[in-house]
């Protein structure tokens, strides 16, 4: 096994329309993907891809929280213009996930319908275009209660468990560990930001040297969308 | 600039005890660290350094709930044994950072009294001993209100930027972006905890590459810890 890890953006997809193949599009922007990389997508061209765009008025605020009000299934807080809700996922994030930065004047993109399909979709896709074994992770960023400044986080994935259990593996010193259920994908999710920035037009990266353990069946709504009798701050 | 990012784990650093100096330890097990590298380290063994260890009675239960309560200032949310509180830094987290994981028997371990500054006697002692300068990140272990599994954080920073500012900055389609402030000091802990492990004995990652505008002053709890009046969830 590799030493580390290494991370790196993926250019050269251009600009994604809806309708676009997008494994076509990675597929020509990164043909050395090889298997066992970890390929993080973010959720603006997946949404773009799927056509999951709806018009949306720039001149009236109304115009996107009607949107913002339709992709909710519960609104936990409201405070000015911001609405942290729950969507149709179960996510919990500011305005649904829907936004309008980097999607052409007049539009706003929703999430996915079942990013966890989508992220199937593009692994199969680069599986018949370029033979390779890759695992997907589809990445949003959000914000958190009780923190500052956003993270990129996974809405979906593929080829990865989510969650890797750690339960009842010695620690170092010996002794059994209580618990330790590490979210995988989301520090993928994060640790691919780092390489990507909102500015540069950088819509995914390859994160190469993961713990071959981990690859596998896996989902992000199956194993980290706190079901909501878990949920203590709902 | 390079194209990505590197992470590696630091091995060798080997059991830390109370008075310990850990930058003499991380020099040693790292003598090749150059200037712009991110050292992330994990609270445990700056905890153990810092000699931040409480004698605990493992056959007790209250024995961990009198420390949970010493190390907590409000507590958010209580179920079964799990306790969700703020620290008197201003996380919130489970058991207010009370540790027993890779602690000697009969021993927890707090948090850093103020992990800042523990992150700058770092980057000093570092500086002095080898001539580098380096970032530091101490990283540790929280949940998330509404995902499942655990990711890494940051408690403590110096010489980074805790969060980057990328307001008005425009996206790629020309347009100015409302607000995109990215906590570049957790996407550092998620990225670092990728290669490090409960179980191997692992204690830091060093990640090569970031971004030099990143780097200078910085400070987790004056730019991540959300104050009261923000908060939505409290």
């Amino acid at each position: 096994m590799a030493r580390g890890l290494e991370i790196l953006p993926v250019d050269g997809v251009g600009e994604v329309r809806p309708g676009d193949d997008l494994s076509r599009l990675l597929a020509h922007a990164e043909p050395d993907l090889a298997d066992g990389d970890v390929l993080v997508v973010t959720q603006k061209v997946v949404s773009k891809a799927e056509a999951q765009l709806v018009p949306i008025d720039p001149n009236d605020p109304d115009s996107k929280s009607t949107i913002v009000e339709g992709e909710s299934v519960r609104v936990l807080r409201r405070r000015g213009d911001l609405v942290i809700s729950e969507t149709r996922h179960g996510f919990v994030c500011a305005n649904a996930g829907v936004d309008l930065s980097n999607v052409e004047h007049g539009w706003a993109a929703l999430l996915p319908e079942d990013p966890d399909r989508s992220a199937r979709r593009l692994r199969d896709g680069l599986r018949g275009r370029l033979g390779v074994n890759v695992a997907i992770v589809i990445s949003d960023t959000f914000g958190r209660a009780w923190r500052r400044g956003l993270t990129d986080v996974a809405i979906g994935c593929a080829g990865i468990k989510a969650v890797v259990d750690l339960r009842g593996t010695d620690d170092a010193l010996g002794r059994e560990l209580a618990v330790t259920e590490v979210c995988v994908v989301d520090e993928l999710a994060a640790a691919a930001e780092l390489v990507m920035g909102k500015s540069s037009g950088i819509c995914a990266a390859v994160v190469r040297g993961v713990d071959p353990s981990w690859l596998g069946r896996g989902e992000v709504h199956a194993e980290v969308v706190r079901p909501p009798a878990e949920d203590l701050f709902r």
